[in-house]
């Protein structure tokens, strides 16, 4: 009799581990593992999954590099939204989830794969992220979650691999990181509880620049296109290389507390150098280059848009309406932000740009106008103030 | 002959003094000067202006304290909505300037004058304020804006004051400089262009502090309560106590962008160290106490708040709505915030409230679920999905 | 051994009936039946259902009347909103829903009940409402639902009810009609599919009136004050006369497209004579009495509200904060709408109101301006114009 | 000397009439007449304007057919958007006016016309609209407003005209007719206040079918495309039928009150028969083709490119991140929209279309569900309550 196939999202921790050899040895299905890599893993990373899924007893193995995609289908959008989820927290791991989910359950459809299987608890977002993407792309595929199922103890999973010769160090570490292309996040004791920050230890990279540095960030329709003048045709190697920079000073830390789809609050800290420099100074960029209302819109929009994608949302179509009017908007947020980094902050320091609606020829804000006289001026006032000369008018008629 | 009254709204600058003098000198009226505190004046300051009013003819000359009501009346709301104009500005002497306004003409009709007078430009923001409320409060109060309406240069200003005996020190200043209780605003030589931030010399408050310091802001209902323990009745006397510390580290430096009334881009420097700690720490104090959807809809209507008391609209009728609705939101917004300062940032370190919702005794985040089973999440997501999958099958159905 | 108390959420339909039997007779429960009226059932409805509870075994049966709470906590607020879901349905049985779950699990708190029943089924949204309700307000409590988890068909459920003596009319009827104080809905087999609408006669109310009428309605602070001059101290009697003299006019009947909790869309037909009548009319008072940016937001938070009471969100607490907006937006809209019925429809004639803002000293639309001039307005359009002269200035400057 | 050249935005009424005769007569210009059509006059309509330019001293006329482009880049938009501005007005002639407007002033640009012209008063929202448009587009031309500027009475101008030989009928009639493409506005005795709506006789069509009759709108993406089964390429010609067999049952009457641009109520009728056709029945279809959050985000986008519409704003740049937005709402709103036409009303029937979310093989409303299970729907709300659990237990900890 044929073997049922089974698609296992494999990132070589305890879970995943577990899973491959729980599925392979005790329900005896064909394991494939897949690992979706959307920047956050190196190639010797990869290499190690690989071996390691291998020795769990997998049939074959497949990395998906979907990091390109991810850029082009969520970051960029990110970034001309500039979305920071509660004005703070640039949606790091849970976008790219959803592109890992999504690359996952294609393989398995091009596979013909009886089911797919994730390694995610009950407790946490990424469960919905993967089954909802499971489900809405592939109906006709099942999904395995034994973890999940079984709610087994960490001791308990150890234990069985060992029992069958897997001798991997699975020790648990002090803080739980989690690195992705947009951000790292880290959770540990002091994220558990509200009232304590994360000590400076347990930060992946250390403060070692103590002065200052000045970035120059250029942007072209939106777009990160230079920096410090190096052109960057990949957008993702232009990522890094600021996250390289920025990281340096311990920028872009803080302490996220949101609300999880499942209903609870959530708290973890992050850093995030490259997303913060570059959000913080694309809507530096728009501040010059966007009318009022463009801005106003574009905050709308973007807001959702981070909600949206952060609750595993990404597949509704309202999502691509957004990204119409995000695109639309980027049209002229053309030029460069200078930058000025610090130990622990950074500031904007101002803009070069030929969009820049700052600079006008006529009305030069707090001198005299050129653009209109001070007639102009009143008479805009007087009309200006009708709805509220006549709203006072009618409630002083009213005795009010 | 009975003279006209007019009341002046007088600060003691060029502008104003020249009004004071030419109304009374020029134009024979009876002049009035009132300077309306909001909180930017020392009691030094306030009897420097009182002495120049009337050796430039004022018949008399009125403090009006408004401190305490401008807090109450738009200070408060101003933290419930976490207004940061742009996500920058915190609306420093926009919203004085309405309260000054609205003082001014309340006196004038008290006194009733025939007319009242303010010395603003055609060029800016201020204009508008004073105009409009003044107009709309009361209609039957003619406007006089000598300067706005002769154009007149600073020169020409200093030789007629000398003309008339006055040789006050009118010099022009390198950077013009406008304190508030709830911010300062810096304009130089580097805000008229958009490429460069101001020199540290520019600053009024100099970074003296260099190692960091812990600061707990407590809020009751939203509002500032105590400030390291220590409680104020006094608003007002908190915001100066933060501003005092906070500004030692050059916290809340910034440059704001925005659009002006005037419909033109304008770009200024500005210091408020209370300000961004306050309204930093409530909003995170409020990503712990409040639902996500009380935060989703605060922001809407905070950011209008902002907007239209930024632009002349305090009088709107809709702004009631927007405090209503702001003060509806804050009943759980109790605790203490932690804070560590540096110098020239902050960070938001965690959060002491009884009413945190991040503390609850089921579901830790990332743990085993108490207050449900994986059954039930596999349950939620099944559903969650059910727009989407009926969608995507739509979608295949008709080949797309 | 003492019997285990449940609280049945009673109707003396099907469904309910046989939980009745089942829960007292297979599960050995001591019952409590509880119909919630929120102004749908008339005495003798509820008489007849009392009957029917006593003989299905229940061992006390109360009848809780909501009605003046559930006008005053949610009718009020949709009509200060002008809650229309999609534009359209007057949210008639969903509002009702909530407001008997929390009369249902109050009275089970106050009885001590070990459990509280409903008669949903797994497919609909009252189910989410009654879970969700019963749930978070008595989380100690548990939930009962035999009809959904046995999946039972309605020929299982008669013979069941049958075999232990209950002869009672259980036909099913072509249309399910379900009658409310806010609306009725109807479902049939043309709301099945898409294409189709009711037939005349499966309406409840029937078109007499062939002519034209006119009925005045009188709001006080936005709630409905006197029907063709009679004034209403009971709100719901107000409601019930406006129902009786609209629906000899076929008014109101519509039908809805919506989304349902679950996710999947629905198509219900409904008539609403009442709440049609009562929110157009209180929309075009507040047309004349409130300015356009409360409309505009009031229009943001109405919409809001009515999807969230729609969605079982009652209790969410950002409701209060709407509720808070709502409120505070109604302080003007006084005044009198006049309405003119014809069969199947109506128009709204005009208003008669102190608190009218159309009707002005100056300025009257489209004749000479009193209130300004013709240079003020040049002035204003002249400044109007800035942001879009500097753009379209720049747009040509950078050859686009 | 050369004349200067002045393009006069003409329409053959009392006003544009006397700017005619004045600027060439009194002021010397050479006077360029120009029409815009953007559908609402007919070509004997056109040729008789025509006619009175040059009898007016025009040195050129020119018809200027901008029908087709005001579809394309105007009410296509406001179909998608399904704007009604305060949910009733269509925007009728106010859209028209932008259009009319970017005609002329391109027209001037073409022939390097000095000055344009107008014939619009102080009061109204149509001088902004001109003078806006000519401003921005043609800063370099100036704009010369004889009627605004010298506040001319009726019978002053009648008077001038006669003594220049023109005796044209220029009597006043009882009701000021408006004719658009989009809609006919009506003014009379009866607008000028708030009470009264309009007779019978003051609409321009009267409703001469007493029966009931059925109308089949066809949409594809989001375009009519055909009308009773007829396909239309030329959208205009689609509207232009729908108008024709809905007024002749005097649907799409109503009295819109709404803010000017100059911040004064407004009270107008209008007559309406196809946009209100058109926009209900594309809505309809909305509701069974778009996700619930797309008909959200559609909503408030509709709502504002409306308003700026209205308000003079077509060339801000939001305008074209708005179209953006709505051109992606539209990829799959196709299908057919049955409405029974009535005296004054319609009802829309049912939607026939394979794109209907409302048909889907699982989970029909009501019924037993196929795509998920009872234990679904409960998990689905155990998880949907966690956040209203946390608050509520949070809430009886503290007492509330």
């Amino acid at each position: 009799m044929k073997k049922e196939k089974v698609v296992l999202a494999f990132s070589g921790g305890l879970d995943t581990s577990f899973c491959a050899k729980y599925l392979s040895e005790e329900k005896g299905y064909e394991v494939y593992t897949a690992v979706a890599n959307t920047g956050g893993f190196s190639d010797e990373e990869l290499k190690v999954i690989e071996e390691k899924a291998y020795k769990l007893g997998a049939v074959e193995h497949v990395t998906l590099d979907v990091t390109q995609e991810y850029y082009e289908k969520s970051i960029k959008y990110m970034v001309f939204g500039n979305v920071l989820r509660n004005g703070t927290y640039p949606i790091s791991v849970s976008s790219e989830r959803i592109f890992q989910a999504m690359a996952i359950i294609n393989y398995a459809k091009e596979i013909k794969a009886d089911y797919v299987a994730h390694g995610s608890t009950g407790a946490g977002n990424d469960q919905i992220r993967f089954d909802l993407t499971f489900d809405v792309l592939a109906p006709e595929i099942k999904i395995l979650t034994p973890t999940r199922d079984m709610s087994l103890t960490r001791e308990y999973e150890i234990d069985y691999l060992k029992k069958h010769g897997i001798e991997a160090d699975f020790k648990k570490l002090e803080y739980s990181i989690n690195k992705g292309l947009w951000g790292t996040s880290i959770g540990g004791k002091e994220t558990l509880h509200s009232e304590q920050g994360l000590p400076e230890e347990a930060y992946p990279s250390q403060v070692t620049s103590t002065g200052t540095e000045t970035l120059k960030l250029e942007f072209v329709e939106g777009e990160i296109h230079a920096v410090n003048g190096e052109v960057f045709e990949n957008k993702v190697a232009a990522i890094n290389k600021i996250e390289e920079i920025g990281s340096k000073y311990g920028i872009g830390r803080d302490m996220h507390i949101g609300d999880t789809i499942i209903g609870i609050k959530g708290r973890v800290a992050f850093e995030a150098a490259a997303p913060m420099l570059i959000i913080n100074a694309h809507k530096m960029l728009e501040k010059h280059t966007l009318s009022k209302w463009q801005q106003y819109w574009k905050d709308q929009i973007g807001t959702w848009y981070g909600m949206f994608l952060h609750e595993a949302q990404y597949l509704e179509p309202v999502m691509r309406d957004c990204e119409a009017m995000l695109q639309s908007s980027q049209r002229n947020v053309n030029g460069t932000v200078i930058i000025t980094l610090r130990p622990y902050c950074f500031s904007l320091v101002g803009v070069e740009s030929s969009f820049d609606l700052v600079k006008t020829d006529f009305g030069d804000y707090g001198e005299v106008g050129k653009g209109w006289t001070a007639e102009d001026a009143k008479g805009f006032t007087k009309i200006l103030s009708n709805p509220l000369r006549v709203y006072y008018a009618n409630q002083k008629k009213n005795g009010k």
